[in-house]
């Protein structure tokens, strides 16, 4: 990708500066932290921006927050309108209510009731109109037209970008000699304001953005290939079909290099977030780690920034995600142990278990199943142990003790018992 | 609790001072953020210290450096052995490394094998005697005379006590009009340091230090009374039964008032800290948020300063505290249908609940019980819902189309199901 063009860039550096002054009393300068364990980790040395600390979670608030301060006396009279079933949503209520301004968001009918009640929460009109965002968006158009309120898209807009450019700003004000910033892409906002800014500054600072696979929408803009674009990811926040029309110039002139990243890179980076920084990251909010995780040879002993940009990942999720990754390194297994129905069973296996090392975290018991002969009883167990040779050492000693125990993978929807 | 006698106390400022010295190259400079919607929630303008990202995920770390750093040469060399199932054990292991220092820790026998693990990973030696912590005590000072090792205590020392103080430096530096800091007590020692520190710089702030109910003992050293101490806590982190001897004059003289919190505000604690802060927060790191939640005349209005002082939290657990909340909320509901085995059952419910708005999050279809009748067939759904009235509003209209739905109940240790 070539050299910077600003003359063809919807925005330049004195853009995001305006919008750092503007914003700056009504949004968190969140906190660059180091991570020295996720560093050793990930064989770099990182600085997380960690913008999960911004009251509604996610970066969004900075665009929104520039694009409302833009409003003239007419506008924060009439209102705005957003269309969104995410962060975005959530940062445009937020900061309409903070200036007064009636907002209101548009969302696919299908939107979880949570995220429904939160964007409430924060004074909004909520509309649940369309199947996909994009009936939702024609729904915000009209309302657009109808009622004459302001359309605040959630990045193909000059305001919008330089907001988010402003995470630029700080980073590189607390950790000037950065050699590469890591940046998530779902419409391109966050990504093209970063690269103006940060380049802008500091000419020799590497940019590279990261895309879900399942959404390389970027990528097919730039590069004219048309990979195929959809299907449920962990990171929806970046699960954009079309690239922002103003941010790819910005990305083709400035970032390095796209890194698309895959699901279960996305859920290891998810994990890691959780474990070894106790922060709540969503699964595009962990994209900039899942690409380290990716191509560690791209990073590989450098300065990296990395910006963890969002924070909105659903409790059950981020424990699926969590025990999950333990299954994976087979220090949390399932196995169903079949035997007619003789009494005090569950207290012999459960002792056998104690004496080999394995601490017990359920148990179901008692259940008659149809697949399971009459009089027949099967007890599941879910059990922690040390390490996946550990698990093996505890299978062998069950099998040889007589209760052919039979593993319960989780990795299959069904519950696909295979011995081991 | 009278003026400040610094005579009787174990530090003062200046080895506060000196510790912030020797450990600035060490451990993180957390950072201070504010928190607007928690800050909403709970009433007071509050600055949140996450000591939740030090690199082993608590402020034990500072104590730790400290007391590792004043070793001679000889002490380097012998080692030292800390007794600890938790955050101490992790901290000493981790600092011990980078310095090269071999330690052991011992641990009582049942600790989770993923503590076990954590504490190998950082290279130490961990021993595993003992029922109690305090027969792991035993064992630990068994192995410091039998083998010349340093031990490492993890509060009744002015070193650990004074480099838990660093945190009180840091806060002030950053927001130095604080009218108050709530800080959990176990042994005392985290609240001894920032005690001393805080009321030198500043006196007229007020310390207001925090105790599980299960686990009062600074309260009973305090008071001379003698409130039951033990049971299991979400706060295991200050489940201490005997406060610091170093702590309790300091805390007598320096801490205005003891919150003692109840299990509930602490589950309620963690889950502000997850949903509001993204910020993974263990019991006894949440514990000064719980008495904000006890205690809300105490803070009204305040600026108010609040250690978050450990975020080692298994996952599985903040997913169930964070479940059990909506629970309570009523947006999550579970309840059974039972029916003759007519095909088409599950499907039809599934199309009704959609209809009525609420998300299925669970079913569990098909399982014969042993108490429907034969061929019976049971429909378990877990619902999300937008609040209590829209669930009852689903259950009646369930009720109307003659699907009986019972109520499972979450609080129950067994499926209690009861009629609405």
């Amino acid at each position: 990708m070539s050299d910077e063009t600003p003359l063809s860039h919807a925005i330049s550096l004195a853009d995001v500066e305006a919008a750092a002054a503007t914003i700056a009393a009504h949004v968190a300068r969140t906190p660059l932290v180091a991570a020295p364990r996720l560093s050793d980790r990930l064989g770099a040395r990182l600085s997380l921006k960690l913008e999960t600390l911004q009251a509604t979670g996610s970066f969004k608030e900075r665009g929104a927050a520039n694009r409302l301060a833009a409003l003239d006396a007419d506008e924060r009279a009439r209102g705005v309108v957003a269309m969104s079933a995410g962060n975005h949503a959530q940062a445009v209520a937020y900061h309409a209510q903070r200036l007064g301004v009636p907002a209101t968001i548009v969302m696919p009918a299908s939107t979880p009731l949570v995220k429904v009640e939160n964007t409430r929460g924060y004074g909004a009109n909520v509309v649940l109109v369309g199947e996909t965002l994009s009936e939702s968006e024609t729904e915000a158009h009209r309302l657009e037209a109808e009622q004459g309120l302001v359309f605040v898209h959630p990045y193909d807009d000059p305001l919008v970008m330089a907001g988010q450019g402003t995470i630029a700003l700080e980073m590189l004000a607390e950790a000037p000699d950065l050699d590469m910033l890591v940046v998530p892409i779902g419409g391109g906002g966050l990504i093209s304001g970063i690269a103006v800014a940060a380049k802008a500054l500091r000419p020799q600072i590497r940019i590279v953005g990261v895309e879900a696979r399942l959404y390389p929408s970027m990528h097919n803009a730039l590069t004219g290939e048309s990979l195929a674009v959809g299907g449920a990811s962990l990171a929806e926040g970046i699960a954009v079909k079309n690239a922002g029309r103003l941010a790819i110039p910005i990305v083709r002139d400035l970032v390095e290099t796209i890194v698309v990243v895959d699901e279960p890179e996305i859920e290891r980076a998810v994990n890691l977030s959780a474990t070894l920084l106790r922060t709540m990251a969503e699964g595009a909010g962990a994209a900039g780690l899942a690409a380290m995780l990716a191509r560690p040879d791209l990073f590989a002993g450098q300065r990296v920034g990395v910006v963890l940009c969002g924070g909105n990942i659903d409790a059950r999720l981020l424990a699926s995600v969590m025990v999950r990754e333990l299954e994976r390194d087979e220090r949390i297994v399932s196995f169903r142990i079949t035997s007619d129905d003789r009494p005090g069973l569950l207290g012999r296996v459960a002792s056998r278990l104690g004496a080999l090392g394995a601490n017990i975290l359920e148990v179901s018991h008692g259940r008659l199943y149809l697949d399971v002969p009459a009089k027949g009883v099967t007890v599941d167990v879910t059990v922690e142990t040390r390490d996946a040779a550990h698990t093996r050492q505890i299978f062998a000693a069950l099998a040889e003790d007589g209760y052919a125990p039979m593993r319960i993978d989780p990795r299959g929807l069904s519950q696909a018992t295979t011995g081991l």
